[in-house]
């Protein structure tokens, strides 16, 4: 059977199984999660041993360290894996709801019912757990999902893909609800995204190239997940024992995912103080360190920052670091350096801290916290699809919200427009 | 000056502009919007004369009378664009506020905060009053407008923007907030879709071959107003007064909007008792009726619709007619033919309007009421920048919240991710 045929073959399941999801009660879906939960921990030996062959053949095609951080499944993952879906479970159904209902001066009344999106198409590499989560999400927001993961997790998706049918089919759902795309040939993924009648939202995950491409030759409209420069901006006014502990976290917590920090920006009037303690930090953990000429006159073990470091998602041991004047200089590093992902600023000053909310437009803003905590378990939305940096529909982690929209409901009694 | 650099200029300032209208006060947006409106009343003799001229000017090119229709300005419909100003100055400003601030497990708080777009791209035809309402909405929540009106309305736009301008410069904003592209050369609608540092949404109204083009060539994410194929569903349990009343009205009493009933279908168990009479109504206003073989066996009058009828939005003096069975068999109808705009079902069987509601899958879902009422205006929006067929971001008609987005925002005192 060639791709297309195959996909299209996936995409009239996938809407069919939409109808299904979309109309089944909370109590059905909350059981599938949970089913979902523990078949994930009664299996998880056999998750690990597929992963493992995952791995073995990552380390053999010489995957870079951030990607096979990301491929990794631990005991401690796939617990995580359970507990979201269970938290998932615990949280409000989001379909059905009708929110602000109000009469109108022509005697009708107007309010919004929260509604699933349809069928949303997935497109992730290397984190085996979004299969879950995703899964997930979808699920309990009463939407089909399509789920196609990168070759390198084939296993890994696999053995999910197995636990998450043993939910559905223990709640009475059809197993459509979620499918896993078992081709490796990239052409499914150009299937996919212009699979307009059976598709109604693309969530990719994944690098530049990927996103890029997309964007050329999606005809879907798509909630996207582009690359994290995430700041953190040590303020004159900052705690500096909260100031180096937040800085040192966001960047050496781990080192390969989106909201990791890339670039320290220190105010001149802190950075005398706070960086030759942090950088020390720093340069044990074995974090290269890039610094524009102020910094590096502070802490001579700095190599020279490029222009291009600025703009640079690392993903790696490597962090650049410069010195500004003050609140103002730093907001205006972000919006023209940033990827309007992540920012947090450690301050003590309220008004600065209000500040910086309003103004660094992105996804995520946060004052006195590590640009760690940006994600959808972190957040309380049990997990998450992605996270988004785009302006429209949803911002930041997207979770149970995101994958609903709101449509008007009008509610009358004959009436006629005048 | 090339469009290609004029257009850029235009960006540029419109970006400008946007930081400064996304930081301004409630009361200054209002006081704008208070001096639109009575810029426009002022000026209503003016803005008559300028759409005089553009009406000359369609008739002499013979426009089609759907066109002719939207593009007509009236005393009524400029005191209309008024009042829609001073509605938009009396709701709440959507800017700012922060909602479901949580504390987490973790101890961050976690809420959202509602925020600008930034730079919204409007593209559209004929209806010179989308100008003003337009503005009002980008102004209200905290966006520049770069709108692009078509060339058969040149003159009423302009006529507009003028009084839009007086309104800014009286509440101390810069007038870039709201620009119109003076330019009818059609290549700057191509620059406009491609500046992407620029602007970040671009929201279409305007016919198929309009939207289909920026579907292949916008590579800025949009909110789309695709066409309505709306339709009326008269159940076999439905008032009949009410069912010719609402039938008559969603039809007849407007025939080139796109709320517009385009379909009408009639449950077996009642079309002998309400089709004769509704017909000789339709009739006698000079709709011409296309039925399928049951309802044409009904009111001979009709002639034989085609299956290119039930796809078809007429925006004109017909209608196409089908009898169906059930509840079922109409929301069948709907999916299949259907724009996912705007259908309403006459009824008094309380369990069938939900199911109604909660299965037809349309931005407006409408009990016992036109279809002509959904726009934002009748739905409390103050006015609408268009009607959204889109699922993602905001369905139906968008007023303020379509045009803002939430943000994460995280409160901590120092946390760090474990």
């Amino acid at each position: 059977m060639d791709v297309g045929t195959y996909m299209h073959g996936i995409g009239r399941q996938a809407r069919e199984a939409s109808r299904v999801i979309a109309k089944a009660d909370t109590e059905t879906k909350n059981r599938a999660l949970t089913e979902m939960a523990r078949a994930i921990e009664r299996d998880a030996k056999r998750l690990l041993e597929a992963n493992a062959r995952d791995l073995e053949q990552a380390r053999k095609q010489k995957l870079d360290s951030a990607m096979i951080d990301r491929l990794t499944l631990t005991p401690k993952v796939i617990e995580a894996m359970a507990d979201g879906l269970r938290q998932i479970a615990a949280l409000p159904d989001p379909v059905g709801e009708v929110i602000g209902l109000k009469r109108r001066p022509s005697g009708i009344q107007v309010g919004q019912m929260r509604v699933p999106l349809g069928v949303v198409g997935i497109i992730y590499e290397s984190r085996p757990n979004v299969t879950a989560d995703a899964a997930g999400l979808c699920i309990k927001s009463g939407n089909a999902a399509i789920l196609r993961g990168g070759s390198e997790a084939i296993h890994s998706n696999q053995a999910i893909a197995a636990c998450v049918h043993a939910g559905l089919r223990a709640a009475g759902l059809p197993e459509n609800v979620v499918q896993v795309i078992e081709t490796t040939d990239r052409a499914a993924v150009g299937e996919l995204i212009t699979m307009q009648d059976y598709v109604d939202v693309i969530v990719p995950r994944g690098g530049k190239g990927l996103i890029e491409r997309l964007m050329r030759e999606s005809r879907i409209p798509m909630i996207k997940h582009l690359h994290g420069v995430c700041h953190t901006y040590l303020d004159d006014k900052a705690d500096p024992d909260k100031a180096i502990r937040i800085a040192d976290n966001a960047k050496t917590q781990r080192l390969g995912t989106c909201n990791t920090m890339e670039t320290l920006l220190v105010a001149r009037g802190i950075a005398k103080q706070v960086l030759p303690p942090l950088c020390k930090i720093y340069l044990e953990k074995g974090i290269e360190l890039r610094g524009d000429d102020e910094a590096r006159g502070i802490v001579p073990q700095m190599k020279p920052a490029t222009e291009e470091d600025w703009y640079t998602e690392y993903l790696d041991a490597i962090l650049s670091v410069r010195v500004v004047k003050d609140l103002d200089e730093a907001i205006e590093h972000i919006a023209n350096y940033g990827s309007q992902h992540t920012d947090a600023i450690v301050t003590e000053d309220n008004a600065r801290a209000q500040r910086f909310l309003r103004e660094v437009d992105s996804s995520s803003v946060m004052v006195n916290a590590s640009t760690r905590f940006a994600d959808g378990y972190e957040y309380g939305l049990g997990a998450e699809v992605g996270i988004s940096t785009d302006k429209l529909h949803a911002r930041g982690p997207v979770g149970l919200e995101g994958l609903t929209s709101l449509k008007y409901v009008v509610l009358g009694d004959g009436q006629i427009r005048q």
